[in-house]
């Protein structure tokens, strides 16, 4: 069991009942989620020692997202009260051909003025701590913080792991080039969750594949071991093909593709593959088995509703190794 | 924006939630459905001007019903009361291979014994008049209003489209030969949704394909402009083939067949082409974008709950061009 | 059937189901809401034409708050887009003597930065404005909009309403006083709903009952004709007696206090009393009737789920008249 | 035990879901009902051979209600398939003090135009036969079949309950004058459920109370040698006091008032006191005790949602004999 | 129409709704279950007298499952209370490529500790006796009356259908080898279904195919006159393809493979085969359509929530003819 | 904050939906409880540390009810895995003047087969033990792990609180005399939650009132600090008055009794009560108001449904304080 640190925004998610369109019935179904959280809570029904830092406002909003991750392990003593609104967002799940659909609505959230952490308490016993870009892009306070929380980790001896995540209509908005951040970002990272093409925005170097990313990463930012994401191709909105690839410095580790057909909620498969993988890596697995277990998490993932992936070790094992049984009893 | 007049029963669906059997529980989930209703419905959302000319009960139901129109956009002033039930019926929505089943209650509904309506006023100001085939064959007086509407429609220099929505059950109930009105019908349209087999039926012509039937009709309807339907392949109950074609008097346009899998709603698919067809013309599209847009709108409409294609212009739009995505945020 | 024309913010409210806490299981129930659309959709179901003026959000959450107006009849062609969020409620409802309790999320509400609007068209062919004190306690930019409403209608011969309902909590967020703010609103109203409480804060005039109130407010506002209000003895969080009472200048009127017990829904009562005043003065019913019906409506609006009141003209005065049947069939 | 036939139309009940309005959300419920069905399911539930004798479509609404009253332990051998809809009532439940609503929708049911039944077959064994006036009063087929039954029941020997159960609307729709009918349908009763108003109806003598009632029917009907109903006092829509009185030619009990408070569904409350009356003297119960087990019946099924009185004879003696206990463990 | 007597546990299911993980919101939903009870029910739905012989307790559990059987048309007079809790099982349905999940609760319940049976009366009139294997699994009493049972039915003259549904961890769970006791049920069977393995279990014998298990189940049982089985092959966890195989002592029927996609419920497959094929023998169908339509029948229960096969024959037929109807009318 | 250790059974309630009988309809409610569960909750949701000792079976159900137990923020390291069954309740909850119901199904539960407990270990940093009746009546292992665990207490200075909870059904399925059990309890006792009944029941001395049986209690139990309860008046099923008294040894402190009308949930009143006691003692309230708290939170609870009281002490006060506001903004 490891100690992992996950830092970002917990939001609440609304969303419509069954397959129905957003508000076409008066009733919404509510989750709680957000890019880290899912990572934390993925962490914590794996059986690790998973803390939260973030800020929520304190009312009912903000303790009922709180109890969410309690509820399932992950450790709160870090999540904070400030002054804003729950960030939220409203889904209207896909079905069959349709797309999903996302409103985000966090404007002048709790989170988004991130007041000061202390760090040295947050990490304490720490062994890796994990972000993604999400929170950098949210405003220049964020990118601080983030850039802040990375430089403590370390500090201490604590390794990062950062899932990249670019979110273009964030920095549009904010009307910076997030060419310099993501730089800084990726340069702290030990661990990166990121594609050909978010190497390419950080570095300004475009590679054609994983392989030359993965070669342009590890010669620009000395303090990176290990590349990772999955692949997927897209068959139709209900059916995607999923594996994953991983570099490190001497290897080069390829996952080979899942369908991945009927799916019941789109939303944390990134993040139930960055767990996943995080699970490998503390566990001392081979990197084809680290691999795997992250691209299965990733995929059972989408027959899960809400965001997290609450599927235990056992379940992902169960699922990886599945050879016909149609009911377990 | 362009003013399209529907005119047609408006029903009350009843249906099992999930993916029950009807009744299986003690639980019915409504909708507002009728198959120029539907149209209407689609045409607002659009964007354009759809009025609604119908009839129902003086009660709750009925109030209900005309304000589910309303709530979409439909302009219902020349929705009046009349004597009579409620339309209604009773769906078992299909699952997996299983097929939809319907049980139709509109026995001695207001719509049924059409009151004289003032269709100078109804029709102020339209572009479009349209009328499905389901109206003229509940009875001899609903077939005279039907008759009755297209005449005034001409009379006043508003085009006429006529859905043909073709249901043997209802002329057997009467113990008539559609014919002699099919042909009537047919004869005052300008826009005509119709397959070789409805071609076939009003004409007494039989026709190999759309092609040739095509040819029958516009010899034989000098008032005729436009021959449209969807071309429906059907792999499984769950998996249809959807494509549409389309002829003026001197073009054939076809649009190729998308898959349409993991159907969310099989009811008013065709409805869905119809209004995304007229929104094609009313908006000076080219044959094809119009085509292409009418097969998409009834292939959107198969993933969205309810009668209704309650999808926008952009929505549409997005599912014609949507190159992978999995979730529009 | 007048046409009356109400100003104000839509809310979307989001509560738990039931009897349940928020969050305490993960559904939300929606309604739409807010106070003058609450006197828009209850004198639009009494068969007025009641236009809302408003600005909602250009997204999903905005277009379903104006569908379910329209659904209810009010007429939104002066509801538009701005920039901005979609202004939320969260509602926890009360159950037997627990209170009810309530969340506000409207920061950087798409109404909160009132764009000019076109009162002169607006207002074509009203005969009144109604308007509440929420609007211009939001901020600079509503307080301005309110009073140039206000300006417009006196200008164009429309009356005007106003519903005091003074939010504490929102002066104080702005750290304003409100005084010279509602002296301005009441100099402006025709009918005013206040109590001798509210009176006092806008004269500065501290009055021991209504009577005295309207004494005060008569005489320091020459445009005022009419002042109600309901009163309210609470016996227990779950019983209610709610009677009313209205000044004109030279008439006071009183109806006797109804038990409202075992009450549904507690939101939005006071609009309802508002809408049912309104109804009785443009349908020409004697002081007595009309106070005695908008106090019927009030109560009646306690057993409605949602902040609508959805009861017809038949359905107030059957609850009116109801001498002890327990089943309407 | 003992076997008891109820002969009358069973309904499909759809109400709005919790205190909702009918279609204030698309959802509806359903129960079965039936002012004789419920008499049967009364009985089977309280341990005895009860069947009913009716007709259904044959269609999945006929053969769903059927289901539920075998679900219940009625025999439904005699429940036959005739032409036409399925007979359905559309409620909007009371709640608080707003009165509960009923849409009766029943036209052209399979019920109306009842077959020639073979009353020896369906009669064989019975102890009693029970039939409401609600029968008589839709059409000249059913006053006929509902005569035709109590004859034949007369010559079987099985003892008559007749529950008159007026309908003013029914009658008034027929344009008949109901006495001479009431007149017939009262002298062949061996056990009346009925108030002094109704016998008035059918005597043309008005009763000041039901003592008197009493003596005009027994010295007018022979065969006459009960009367028995409720006596309700309506202190408000939600508060109901309510007792009953039963009349033998030389007896007069009285059982008194229960306050009868917070009402769950208020449908049913009078088949369930004929019900459980018919079980006191079917079993030998006292005549205080048969009525007193019948009022508590009655006051039970007010906190049953459905038409049925699901209650068991263990679930009545449990409610009479309450001192205080909050929960049955 | 025959009678089929059917012993065995009734149980009580608890799931998730829809896709979501047990208990991953506080809702369950309630179907009843168990494998005999499975096919008494659908021989019900198509028609037969089927009756139900088994145990449950005196509480309103045990009341309730009763009830489901009699709704849907199954004879319960010889269902008797005993004491012991009712029997549970907790099911995850599966979604997409992930398993569906079982946890049985049936400990101590009251089938466990079986008291004597009058199987003369139970057994009067019938056709068939049906039992399944998990009866005998579950203890030495429940061994003992399940071949007591089928020696009654034997001395009665009454067939014996046995369908072998071998559940190893019973077996293990009890620690006996489970071989004398197959052996000895397979001995008093006329109809058997059961796969090789199956075969090989009770014999010793392995086969390499069903032909080989028929040669050797015929020659060591001389009672036995067909085997019956279906084929399934898992192309995923949400796509099967499902055939069946049957064998008289001189003939070999096969019956293609159909895709079964999409599946809505994994529970009651092998039990709706039973019931099928039960009917197909009991009609006088040739081999062929008794195994087509068995083999249609289990295809169809997939897409049926619960464990019941709620098809009618009608429904069952419509299933194998139809060719492209997506809705019936 | 205080750290409060709570030792029971933690059960799975599953109850009918609004005010169903259970089964009625097929959906069951889920909560989570258990008397010494539910004070856990109470007390963390005051913002103490509390934490529960317990077995739960290694499945969902268990793994569930300890996930709900950490969302309200009890800590549950001590919560173990067991072998048996998850202990359930289900609940018929009761509706106006009908009573609550409860079928009890804790046979072979993990629990009741308690393994040895490390005391010195989950006492560690404890101010109070809290245990309740209901566990040592359960078998005579219980009943020595409830002594076992009070002693350990006394021996580590930790105070004891134990509620008598006294339940005759279980003793008698016991055969067991419960006199001896509970003096020994009552002896090892600081605080104890008992009613003049149950000070008889433990010391065979009769008391006419809370007083007296206060004065034997102090006299025959030297550790005895402190004696609390309820006073409970029953006016009806739906209408309790409920009030407290509370003894030191040179004390009596007495909360009038408040009108408890409308309640949503009767589980759970008792241990509210229990909690919000232990609240006012950790946190030096003066006797009155440590009384009048508890006694808030008590009648509180009845309107939250489950068998938690999710009050925080803020809402605990203002139901205290409320002087007439019908809504929390
Ligand atoms: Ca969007
Ligand atoms: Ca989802
Ligand atoms: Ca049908
Ligand atoms: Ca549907
Ligand atoms: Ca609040
Ligand atoms: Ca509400
Ligand atoms: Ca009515
Ligand atoms: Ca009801
Ligand atoms: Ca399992
Ligand atoms: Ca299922
Ligand atoms: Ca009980
Ligand atoms: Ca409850
Ligand atoms: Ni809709
Ligand atoms: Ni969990
Ligand atoms: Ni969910
Ligand atoms: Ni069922
Ligand atoms: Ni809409
Ligand atoms: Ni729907
Ligand atoms: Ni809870
Ligand atoms: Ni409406
Ligand atoms: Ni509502
Ligand atoms: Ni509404
Ligand atoms: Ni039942
Ligand atoms: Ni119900
Ligand atoms: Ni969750
Ligand atoms: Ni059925
Ligand atoms: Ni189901
Ligand atoms: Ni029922
Ligand atoms: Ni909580
Ligand atoms: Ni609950």
């Amino acid at each position: 069991m490891a100690r992992i640190v996950c830092f970002g925004e917990i939001l609440l998610r609304l969303s419509a009942p069954g397959r129905e369109l957003l508000l076409q019935t008066p009733t919404l179904q509510t989750h709680v989620g957000g890019a880290e959280a899912n990572v934390a809570v993925s962490l914590a029904r794996f059986g690790h020692d998973a803390r939260m830092v973030s800020f929520l406002p304190d009312n009912t909003l903000g303790e009922s997202a709180r109890g969410e991750l309690r509820r399932h392990g992950v450790e709160t003593t870090f999540v904070e009260h400030a002054a804003g609104r729950m960030g939220l967002y409203f889904l209207t799940p896909g079905a069959g051909q349709r797309a999903a659909d996302i409103i985000y609505d966090r404007t002048a959230s709790a989170f988004a003025n991130i007041p000061a952490t202390d760090w040295r308490a947050a990490l304490n016993g720490a062994d890796w701590l994990h972000i993604s870009g999400i929170t950098p892009a949210l405003n220049a306070t964020t990118t601080d913080a983030t850039l802040g929380a990375m430089q403590a980790a370390r500090a201490a001896g604590v390794k990062v792991s950062f899932d990249s995540n670019f979110r273009a209509k964030l920095w549009e908005a904010r009307g910076d080039d997030p060419r310099p951040t993501l730089n800084a970002l990726f340069a702290d990272a030990d661990l990166l969750f990121a594609e050909a093409r978010d190497i390419g925005l950080a570095t300004g170097e475009r590679a054609a594949n994983a392989d030359e990313a993965a070669a342009i990463a590890f010669k620009r930012y000395p303090n990176l071991q290990r590349i990772a994401s999955t692949t997927r191709t897209i068959v139709s909105a209900d059916h995607n093909d999923l594996g994953g690839v991983m570099h490190t410095r001497t290897t080069a580790t390829r996952s080979p593709a899942r369908a991945v057909i009927g799916i019941v909620d789109r939303i944390g498969g990134g993040d139930a593959f960055a767990a996943g993988l995080l699970h490998g890596l503390v566990t001392g697995s081979t990197e084809q088995h680290a691999l795997d277990f992250a691209v299965a998490a990733a995929a059972l993932k989408h027959y899960i509703p809400g965001d997290f992936n609450l599927a235990t070790v056992a379940d992902v094992d169960f699922f990886l190794s599945n050879s016909g049984s149609d009911v377990r009893r």
